[in-house]
């Protein structure tokens, strides 16, 4: 939950609110961004249902996305555009059986959705924001990679060819595939010209952490008006984000990114983890149209970034770069003998707890050794003893000290 | 999300932990508990199922009390007992398609489960840390009965009843039907003297905010061993309870208090309002035997209650005593002009949130009355100004003055 807290507050530090939306919506909201997603989505029945079942088919979500489209079109008449927010949620996606028995993440996103056209401006916040949210739960330098759709599909024109979408989705394959088969097949498959396909993995080719890309990119010797916009839509980014203090992460224009969803139309965004390259990506975004489209007549687009928490946690717990939380929050254990009553224990307990400090009583007069083998199984730093003078034993540094339950302090609260 | 954060905050000073379950079961787990709560589950099933599925079918769970039995049996080795847990988390019941298409809640369990026996301590514990959580949410005053499941099955006994379950089911309808109904029910349907459904009625009938419960439930002249031990035990609750400060809510001893669920067997908890008298329970709970037994051969009895925060909320919200979330978490809306330069904003931008201030820069030059209109409409406090002198305007008091981005604060930081 603290990681949790550190997104949020990050988040927040930017104006940006939270909103949750219902975890089930109609099959038919679900589908509506078209393509084949609606294998991934896990239906709902009841299990008593008696067959006189009507209305809707209702599904469990799948990412935020789709569900925050639906929010703003219903929502519409009461929002202030440009409308920011952030989402963290559980997302389930169907899995067939033999690939594990279900699916169940802890997504994050956050979006910025205006109306008729969208500032530039978000570009780059978005970026900004998942750089320092990452940050804030200790996941380690990152390489936050962009592109920009227009660059991809302005440079393809500018060779003439007509199907732009199979190039992305053939070049998003760059980093999983040999470049002589991606070559193979834009050639073959796709029918492009050998040198044609050679112009594309070229582009797709050029990396640079500050606005060297857009002429390495020109170099290449394309005009297109699109191709343009794009490259400088991109140097405005690369210049926002190395203006920012970043610590060790990398800022990186790459051309190759492509992420395969139709539906973004100007910057992407795929964000790796440096230490763990092997690690595919934990977050993902960029500029979509007309998501929101789909539910409502009005043109609102949107630019949004969205973190995998359940994934990026589990990596970051098991490469011990982050330790999983702790056994209990309990700062100190009051210890309880047959002598104590345990209203003048609550009262103790109760002071402390009024500036505070987390506390249990013991729940039963015991043997003390039973007490602290209690405290040590669940990482409780303090034992607390009490009298009319009252002591407590610092169960990390062994040592054991009067104390006033009016004034002492944790050192987690001490500062 | 703040009252969600009240209520943690409040079990983390009890210390107990936080635990988050799948939402997703197998549908055997679920049905372990037994009765007829299959008839509200949610079953999952891949909307492009091929006919191929294999394994264990899958359901949403229905309340976090079978998830965490499920729970504390599969980590049963890694657990210290008592096990303190608390547990926030959306629930979903089938519902006829009649009444509402879905049903989804926030649920708000805290529970401790220890082996072989647990402390009486925490039939008082579990209320004290209820009250204080619904005290942290501003739901108002409360009034929270309690009773013991040995006092009703003692007496009943006592009277030579068999059936002691069935009579808790008829009884426990006192609120919503007639006493000559209830009365009807046990000799007609049940087949009860008349005399010895009087007495159960009598029983029922029994309220005390002090411990005359039990002189007078001794009064009816019942003898049985469980009766006298239930008896003993609401006393030391009631004791521990009526010496804590709780505020304008009330205890209440309540021998009619049944909780129609077969698996209570010693103190059951039951809340309401007491400015909505007519919103029915909001809280309820108490002392269970062998609920994780149906997982694991141990034995593992618990004492926990569940707060419906869904309800709550909607509840308190509609009843204006809780005001909805804000439309926005920003402090402060920098201005911007025609002139400015977005990285120097940033900057100013980032020395206040450094500071703990959450701040937006508004996201393209434009006139400062559209910028105004939307720090209005998103009840944002303050305005600031950049420039050789920084100015802040207080939007609510109508104020412009100097300040300094390394050291002004908002009112809601000052203190």
């Amino acid at each position: 939950m603290r990681w949790i807290d550190a997104i949020r507050e990050t988040f927040e530090r930017y104006g940006y609110v939270n909103i949750e939306t219902p975890s089930v919506e109609e099959v038919e909201t679900l589908a509506a961004k078209g393509g084949d997603v609606d294998k991934e989505i896990y239906g709902l029945q009841r299990l008593n249902a008696d067959g006189d079942e009507k209305g809707a088919r209702l599904a469990l979500h799948f990412d935020l996305t789709v569900p925050t489209a639906r929010y703003v079109a219903q929502h519409f008449n009461d929002l202030t555009f440009p409308f920011k927010r952030y989402q963290i949620q559980r997302v389930w996606r169907g899995e067939r059986p033999q690939e594990g028995r279900f699916r169940e993440f802890l997504q994050c996103d956050v979006d910025v959705i205006d109306q008729d056209g969208i500032s530039h401006d978000f570009d780059a916040e978005i970026p900004l924001i998942a750089l320092q949210a990452l940050n804030a739960v200790g996941a380690g330098p990152v390489r936050f990679m962009l592109n920009n759709r227009k660059i991809l599909i302005g440079f393809y024109r500018g060779l003439g060819i007509e199907n732009a979408g199979d190039v992305i989705r053939v070049v998003d394959k760059i980093d999983k595939l040999p470049v002589t088969e991606i070559e193979r097949i834009l050639v073959e498959d796709l029918g492009l010209a050998i040198e044609t396909a050679k112009a594309c993995l070229a582009l797709a080719q050029i990396r640079s952490t500050d606005n060297g890309f857009a002429n390495a990119a020109r170099k290449l010797g394309v005009k297109n008006e699109l191709f343009e916009e794009g490259l400088t839509e991109l140097t405005t980014v690369m210049d926002r984000l190395n203006a920012a203090d970043i610590g060790e992460s990398v800022v990186e224009a790459n051309l190759a990114i492509a992420r395969g969803l139709d539906y973004y139309t100007g910057v992407v965004y795929e964000v790796q983890l440096i230490d763990y390259p092997e690690y595919s990506t934990i977050c993902a975004g960029g500029r979509y149209a007309d998501l929101v489209g789909a539910y409502i007549k009005r043109d609102l687009p949107g630019v949004g970034i969205s973190i995998g928490l359940t994934r990026l946690f589990a990596k970051l717990v098991k490469e011990g770069k982050i330790t999983a939380e702790r056994a209990s929050p309990t700062d100190v254990l009051i210890a309880r003998f047959a002598e104590n009553d345990v209203l003048e224990l609550d009262a103790v307990a109760n002071a402390l707890r009024a500036r505070g400090i987390n506390v249990e009583v013991y729940h039963e007069a015991a043997k003390l050794k039973n007490q602290f083998r209690y405290a040590e199984r669940k990482a409780i730093p303090y034992i607390w003893f009490t009298g009319d003078a009252h002591e407590v034993k610092d169960l990390g540094a062994g040592e054991q000290a009067e104390a006033d339950p009016a004034s002492w302090l944790p050192a987690r609260l001490k500062s």
